[in-house]
């Protein structure tokens, strides 16, 4: 038999996110400055009390194995957490610690879907759910949304897009890329559309702290125990606590549900990291006042991004209310020249204004959001200033 | 469409060794002492200049998402240390970096392996390689080894289940649960055969500075270009530097094979801790004292625990030159009676020490080798004097 590799893996698009940073890390290393609003991460430090906690985990000795699901402390602080802040009661054996959400995400796709089986997916979406269902054997089944329509889905379309092989919904509020936030009547119509259609439902909850304009998040598994039963409630500390580096994420549903996805995490990679774990413990334990003065920052940054793009020729945004990510339009700029060359498509410009500019964004193609370009304000306020003047400054030269 | 679970995840068999640390350590939160012969781990606490290279990387505020593949600091560590100690050239391009060496032998088999594929897997095997394989749609064909013949695996017998199908073998030297060294001779036999049928080699060298009686280690894809064409070289750091907790393995392949590793790790879980990365780093570059003594101290306890053996009735065991594991013998004992129930299989024989004795050991079933336990030797030598004592003491009660 000659050496090939599986047609899976060769099958798999790169993380998108992950190239505009890596190629942006590069120009840095260049000594550029770059204007980073392709990051999906806090720009803030791990806050201290966290980093002292990791120091006295190193203290204790809590360098063994951890159980796979994580620590008894953990799995209790976060239905602790869950309780408190999200109405949903869970008791720690059905709560399950990973490798960051995202091995959350995937081990709930693995969990639950049988080849072939279909999943709904509210489009644009982060780059990694399409690729996740399909390695779990399933197939994403796009649900587009529309600018016009605050990139909210409309639950007749999911009616009309399920099929016999339907298994799952995708519910991503607060939402990246699009920053928006499913209001709570949306999120019992879509509750109510999954136990009528016995799906289920993965909601990932990774943003729930970045809403603004009074906007609240709510947990789609808080409306009742049916809908309960059906929904897998993803989370992390990565965004909440700024703590992207340490791998904590964290589901949290029935517990045939987590036994499921245990039993593929004990062959996959076993607990994760036992200092990050207790890191994780003490940060959910007295975070408020951090999260609190975090999510006002980011609040003034989105208000200097949004007032500073309607002020701009050539792009728009609708004003997102959660996450801290603005889709920035660019249809204008598509088909048009710059340097002799023709802006194709999104993507053709996020190159241009890296290589013209030093800004890097995310172009919306990742997203199955053409002309479109995601744009982070997890930077300062002075780069969102200087990044968006770059940004005017490139479509000046547009012909 | 009713809500189940898939079938991939309903078939997976949780990981037996750590069932058993499980229900040990639920003993000894009863405060009971528990002879814990049934772990894989160290009971070394993580060396202090690694620790601190921890405290160094939260003051240096490593705290942020790495590469997928891991930091470029640790990948050329990784590839200086495969130089020096293994006879191995991969640049930092051929590494992968993940959530602990499991994590990269699941990689591994997922990015070679399509649905049917068949790996050969010598038995007696860890209890994760099965697992693995299937997880990756691939079928794993056991490849018995005989005690008599030192558990190693006999390459006329390899040929004779090569079918069309066959795509890759998986070499663990040193070997869990045997502990047995596979002799340079038999790599090379088995590197040969590999070139020959164009097959992949996944070899898990976790256990390498774990040789004793004057044993080596060799690396099988030292052996040539062709043979390291086709290898997926698997390692990490949790048994050589007692950092089971901080979940950092690595994998060295062709590039080609990396790069279908890291696509499907950039969707999995991300790059691994960061700060267990810088502390990864920093204990490649200066461990080798440490090592050493350690080594000296479990080659120590092995002596000791062999010799103990010896002089038992009803036990015995080869003597394992490699790896923490005796495979204890205990097909004297399998069908007698103890207590007024039958000894029925070695799975019954350790719930019985473990509720008897406070002794726990890995039934042998879990590795394929039933009448067999794998008794551990990362435990204090009183530990190993009192718990085989123990043991001693329930065969004198065996019927």
């Amino acid at each position: 038999m000659a050496l090939y590799l599986s047609s899976r893996c060769t099958g798999i698009s790169p993380s998108a996110t992950l190239a505009v940073d890596t190629r942006a890390k590069q120009l840095r290393a260049q000594g550029k400055h770059v204007y980073g609003f392709g990051v999906g991460e806090p720009d803030f430090p791990t806050p201290e009390y966290i980093c002292e906690a990791a120091r006295e985990a190193l203290s204790l000795g809590l360098t063994r194995y951890t159980p796979v699901a994580g620590t008894p402390e953990l799995r209790s602080a976060i239905a602790n957490k869950l309780e408190q802040e999200n109405n949903l009661s869970y008791s720690p054996k059905e709560i399950i610690v990973s490798n960051g959400a995202k091995q959350s995400l995937l081990n709930a796709f693995i969990a639950i879907l049988n080849p072939g089986d279909e999943v709904l997916l509210p489009m644009p979406c982060w780059v990694s759910y399409p690729e996740m269902i399909r390695m779990a054997g399933g197939v994403p089944i796009a649900v587009p949304t529309k600018e016009s329509e605050g990139f909210l889905p409309n639950v007749n379309l999911l009616r009309k897009l399920t099929t016999p092989r339907t298994k799952a919904i995708v519910v991503n509020s607060p939402n990246n890329p699009t920053g928006c936030v499913y209001p709570r009547e949306l999120l019992e119509e879509i509750a109510a559309f999954a136990v009528e259609k016995e799906i289920y439902v993965v909601s990932d909850e990774i943003y729930e702290r970045l809403v603004y304009d009074g906007y609240e998040h709510v947990s789609i598994a808080s409306f009742g125990d049916d809908i309960r039963k059906n929904t897998i409630v993803v989370n992390g500390l990565s965004k909440t606590f700024a703590m992207t580096g340490w791998r904590i994420g964290y589901a949290a549903a029935s517990a045939e549900i987590v036994q499921a996805m245990e039993a593929y995490q004990s062959h996959a990679t076993s607990g994760p990291n036992s200092i990050a774990q207790y890191a994780a413990y003490k940060a959910l334990a007295n975070g408020q006042e951090y999260i609190r003065a975090m999510r006002e920052e980011y609040d003034a940054r989105r208000k200097l991004m949004v007032e500073t793009i309607e002020k701009m020729d050539g792009v728009s945004c609708i004003v997102p209310h959660g996450a801290f990510y603005v889709m920035l339009n660019c249809k204008e700029l598509i088909g048009r020249g710059f340097g002799g060359r023709i802006i194709d498509d999104a993507q053709t410009l996020s190159i241009m204004l890296l290589d013209a500019m030093n800004v890097a964004v995310v172009p919306g193609d990742a997203f199955e959001a053409p002309g479109f370009c995601r744009i982070s304000y997890a930077v300062s306020r002075e780069d969102i200033r200087d990044g968006l003047a770059a940004i005017g400054r490139f479509i000046a030269q547009v012909d």
